[in-house]
């Protein structure tokens, strides 16, 4: 069954079919499980290095598809998220670093203990194996995810997109020379060349993959969810709600939901919505609604009675990430009835509240139902850097194996190592 | 949408179709969170109670179920595995008290540290929220499945096979009244009525479930993996090898395979292969062939010229669980083949060597990829009891989220909880 042809011309191309680069990848992930952190780290300030190094080389490849998508209409948040900068190739090879100074995760021994049969049981932590990684526009994920996928001990197969074809298949090459410098099989990285939509959907079901993880927008989890017999970790859907309470410190609210909504409106922990209790409405909303200048406010029948100039917030309005200048906002009469609103709404990423009062703070923490529940906090600090956990691929906002942000840990698995003398069961 | 009728006459059915019951596992599931131990302990121990009190009605469904079967022309295994006794009875209930007596995983805080800018963060473990578990013939899966999940703050959704429809509804009407009688929701515990493929596979679609656990064999296995579009976890394939190195005690190995292969022939830990290395091939096949009495033994070339009255061994003898008195036996030249082999064949489950060699057996415990690896035991040491664990809802042979027994805290999740004075992100 070798039918799966994916376009050997794409620079950075591995294989002729994804069969054949599954193997490939298992093969790589053996060597990669057993190499040690020493050489997982040169691997990493090595790719560091040669990015540098041929900088130009890579910026070059961009140009091209910045050219090709800016003929094909791209607008100018695509356009953002696809253009490579010398300070963002900078970045990328400071990130790589960055992963080098982690703690390796493979190897530590979670738990262990004797039974009373004298068998000893350590349970440790292993790599996943091969890891898929799905996504966007972005190039610097290509660079991010393999640095992580590697630390963690497994071989990565990436399949980016078309759009970023050039700039992603030079990202490779240059990782996979590193690899090959460091004494790690080049196959450590491999990129699946872009296709049509049965290749990707051919992908999602590659039988090799471990785990896949995507990284994109709504479409692409939707095509996720339908198509993957892998196990999969959905990650990145973030319709984030600020609550502000009753009891809440307007002057913190104002900050908090400026914070949440503005400071860097395109990511997934941004802020989408905004519930204000109906006891401070009146004051509150018209003194955010200055502070929010040029964020557009859609809302709730009550909401346009304070601020009249305010549009009409839909359902579709209150269910949808904006990812840009737009904030919906409701009325609620009581905490009850936030919580309410947020299990309705909520993709279970991160749910704030402001207020000075404690029974609401804890029932708030104890039951949202998200990754991250903040009090009195901006809704931004749910990341894998500001929560000092690290690098991420991603943030989880499913429940199994991994919740919120995804670090080293999260593209590991366990097994029980047991050790005896000659036990059976009896 | 209500479309997916599933028989309302079903005894123990609650629901008129998959959406109603969604709703209502999703609304049990909210109180279940915040349920305290005390409350879910008199859940189990009520639900033990009333299944010895009302033993007799339980043990009268399920004489209709087996009738049924046996007319129906069920099998030997099957009606085993479908039939219960005082005795099973007894051990349910016994069951239920176990996990009663184990600790309450959630609201464990995992892991809470200090940011620099103050913020207070704290990992805690929360329930999944709507389990679902599918099962085949054993009516006992139930009570166990519905106490771990009802234990970890989960409501439960079960669908057994139709042949235990009477058992099983007659069980879960007592859950239910044990549910409500601790003052918890009857909802906690939730059964889909026996229906056609068709339901079968709307269950495992079912958009509220936050995980699935499969209990049955490949085929079972093999549908959850197609129509799936839920978070699962792959439990129970065990094809489990042990490898009888150069250096092995041979009296030692002897006495891991018998136990392996014949302790339970039918659960997934039994041993389905055994590999012999060549050095000790000619003293051990004699030997341990003697000892496996009433054990079919089918082999490779080599096995055959040297115990010529046993059959030849296929592909699919490698590949498949007898789960009964058949074992497949190989010899390999070395380590190597021995460790290439179970690559090839193993699913993952438990894989055993026998040596008193240092470096074999690092390196099997290192590069072998499976749930649990282990050097001179049995590998039925490999579930929640024996390890110590307690309760297990199944053996996971998949990487993510749970490795190997799956008890009360592979029934849960995390969230981080996140207190601040105000910060906002700069």
């Amino acid at each position: 069954m070798r039918a799966r042809r994916v376009g050997a011309e794409y620079p950075g191309a591995m294989a002729e079919d994804l069969d054949e680069l599954g193997e490939r990848a298992v093969t790589a992930a053996r060597a990669l499980a057993r190499a040690r952190r020493a050489a997982k780290d040169a691997f990493l300030t090595g790719a560091a290095a040669l990015l540098e190094e041929r900088r130009e080389e890579v910026l070059a490849a961009n140009a091209q598809d910045v050219a090709a998508a800016e003929t094909a209409g791209a607008d100018a948040t695509a356009l953002d998220r696809l253009r490579l900068t010398p300070a963002r190739v900078a970045q990328m090879a400071e990130g790589l670093r960055a992963v080098a100074a982690q703690a390796d995760p493979v190897g530590e021994v979670v738990a262990g203990w004797v039974l009373p049969n004298g068998l000893r049981v350590s349970q440790v932590r292993v790599p996943l194996g091969v890891v898929g990684v799905v996504y966007e526009n972005r190039p610097n994920v290509t660079a991010d995810a393999a640095a992580l996928a590697v630390k963690a001990g497994n071989a990565v197969v990436l399949r980016g997109s078309s759009a970023a074809a050039r700039s992603n298949g030079q990202i490779v090459e240059l990782l996979r020379l590193a690899a090959a410098k460091a004494g790690l099989p080049e196959d450590a990285v491999l990129a699946v060349p872009p296709g049509d939509h049965e290749t990707v959907r051919a992908f999602l079901q590659l039988p090799v993959l471990d785990c896949l993880v995507p990284r994109g927008g709504r479409q692409l989890l939707a095509a996720v969810r339908q198509y993957a017999t892998v196990p999969t970790i959905i990650d990145g859907e973030g319709n984030c709600h600020v609550y502000v309470d009753r009891a809440a410190d307007l002057a913190m609210a104002e900050a908090i939901v400026v914070n949440a909504k503005t400071q860097r409106p395109s990511v997934c922990n941004a802020a989408e919505t905004l519930l204000v209790h109906a006891e401070v409405a009146e004051t509150f909303l018209p003194r955010v609604a200055a502070a929010l200048q040029g964020v557009e406010l859609v809302g709730d029948e009550r909401v346009r009675r304070i601020l009249p100039g305010v549009g009409p917030a839909s359902e579709e309005d209150f269910a949808q990430e904006f990812l840009g200048p737009k904030l919906a906002v409701g009325v609620v009469d009581d905490l009850e009835q936030a919580m309410a609103h947020i299990a309705r709404y909520s993709t279970g990423h991160s749910e704030a509240i402001v207020t000075e009062d404690l029974r609401a703070a804890e029932r708030f923490l104890a039951e949202v139902d998200a990754a991250a529940v903040l009090v009195n906090a901006s809704t931004r600090f749910v990341d894998g850097g500001e929560l000092g956990l690290g690098a991420e691929i991603g943030i989880s906002t499913q429940k199994l194996h991994v919740r919120g942000p995804m670090g080293l840990r999260a593209l590991t698995s366990v097994k029980y190592q047991i050790r005896g003398e000659g036990q059976v069961r009896s």
